[in-house]
C-alpha cells in the first residue's frame, strides 16, 4: 500500500489526495507538520517538505514530481483516466498552470495564511508561534482577488481550465481554492464562472475527502462543503 | 526556429541552453530583464518569468516545463540521448533534483546573490537598485556550504547525481553551480568529488556558451572558463 505523509491545510498534498482518489489507489495518510523539522522525516526527504509519496520504502518528493510518477504508474496507461492531453503542447499547458497554482499561488496567499492563522497557533513561541502578523497577511489577502480574476478567465474562456478536458490542472486549482474556500477567503459571487467550474470539481466523489477536512483551531465557512453553495 | 527568452544569470535559463545545445536545436537567445516587468513579456508569460521558449508562436513556460516538452519532443523517442532514466522511480529521483537545484537552492541562494549583485546596480532607484542589501547577501551565502556539501555526497556516492547515467539532474544542477562559479563562491578545494563531477559537466560541448556568458556589472572569477580549474 502508498503511503502519503501530508497536511490537511497543505495545497500540493490536496492536490496529490484528489490524484490518488481519481485512480482509486489505497493510501495510508500520515499528517506531517513541516515546522517541526522532524528528524526522522528528513531521512524521507531531505528537503522536509510534503507532500511525500512512499510507494514500499522509496520515497517520491514533492507535488509535480509525485504527478508525473503517478501519471506513468496509475494514468493512462493503467486506467481509464487520462489527465494529460494527448499532444506536447497541451500538456506544457496543463503543467504550467499546476506549477502556478501549486507554486506561485501558494507563494503568493496560502502558505502565508495557513502559517499566520494555523501553524502559527500550534507552534511553540520558539519556533515562531503566537499571533498572526497582520501585514503578512495583509499582503497575502490582495493578492486573492488577481488570482481568482484569472482563474474566473479560465473557466469562462476553456471547457476545463488546462483546455477542452478534465487534466491535472483543474485538480491543482481545485486543491489550492478548496483552502481558500475552507478559510471563507472567496467571494464567489463576483467569480461566476470559477463557481460553476469549483462546483463540477467538488461533486467529483475524489472530493469528498477533502470537504470531509476539519482542523482543531479553524473551523470552515458554513458552505465549505456545501456541494450547492 | 525556437526562441528563448532568458538571463545569461538566470540558473533556470542556462539549464534550457544545455538542455537545447545538448539536443542540438537552434535557438534564437533573447535576454529578458524580469525586473523590468515589461508589458509585452507578460503577454507571453503571464507570470513575468524566465525561462520562457516559443514553438513557433507557443509560448511554453518555465524549466521543468520546458524540460518536460523538450524530453517528449526532442529527447528519446528523436535523438541518441537519454537524460531521464528508463524506469519512474529513477525518473522521479531525477525530477525531484532537477526542483531540489532549480528551486530551492536558487530560492535560498542564487536568486538573493544575483538581484542584490547584479540586478540592483541595472535597476532604476524607483525599483529597487541600489546598493545590496549586505544581511540578505549574508544569509544566502550561509546557505552555499550545506548545498555544496549534498552535492559532493551526491557526486562522491553515484555516478552521476541522479544514478548510474547522466541526466536532466546533472545539467540542472551544473547550470545552478555555473553561477556560483561565476562569482567565485565555491571552495572547489572543500569538495573534490563536486569538483570532479562539474569538471565532467564543464568540458561537454553544451557548456561551452555557458562559460562565454559575461556580464556588464560583474567580471567572472579567473577560473570561470577553465576546464581546469
Amino acid at each position: 500500500m502508498l503511503t502519503l505523509f501530508h497536511h490537511p491545510m497543505s495545497s500540493a498534498s490536496r492536490y496529490i489526495r484528489l490524484l490518488l482518489s481519481e485512480y482509486g489507489v489505497a493510501t495510508q495518510l500520515i499528517v506531517e507538520y513541516e515546522w517541526q523539522k522532524r528528524y526522522k522525516f528528513r531521512t524521507v526527504n531531505l528537503a522536509g517538505t510534503i507532500p511525500v509519496l512512499l510507494e514500499g520504502k522509496t520515497p517520491i518528493c514533492g507535488a509535480s514530481v509525485i504527478c508525473e510518477y503517478l501519471d506513468e504508474t496509475r494514468g493512462a496507461y493503467k486506467t481509464q483516466s487520462y489527465f494529460f492531453p494527448p499532444n506536447p503542447l497541451g500538456r506544457a499547458e496543463v503543467r504550467r498552470l499546476c506549477e502556478w497554482f501549486l507554486i506561485k499561488l501558494e507563494n503568493e496567499i496560502i502558505r502565508h495564511l495557513v502559517r499566520e492563522r494555523i501553524y502559527k497557533q500550534e507552534m511553540p513561541k520558539s519556533q515562531g508561534g503566537g499571533a498572526p502578523d497582520s501585514s503578512i497577511l495583509r499582503t497575502a489577502l490582495s493578492n486573492i482577488q488577481p488570482h481568482m480574476q484569472y482563474l474566473n478567465w479560465l473557466a469562462a474562456n476553456r471547457d476545463w481550465l488546462g483546455g477542452s478536458s478534465l487534466s491535472y490542472a483543474d485538480f491543482a486549482a481545485s486543491a489550492t481554492v478548496s483552502i481558500l474556500d475552507y478559510m471563507g477567503e472567496i467571494e464567489w459571487t463576483s467569480y461566476p464562472m470559477a463557481h460553476d467550474w469549483y462546483a463540477r470539481l467538488k461533486s467529483r466523489p475524489s472530493f469528498r475527502s477533502i470537504l470531509a477536512d476539519r482542523i482543531r483551531v479553524m473551523a470552515p465557512i458554513a458552505h465549505y462543503a456545501d456541494l450547492d453553495f
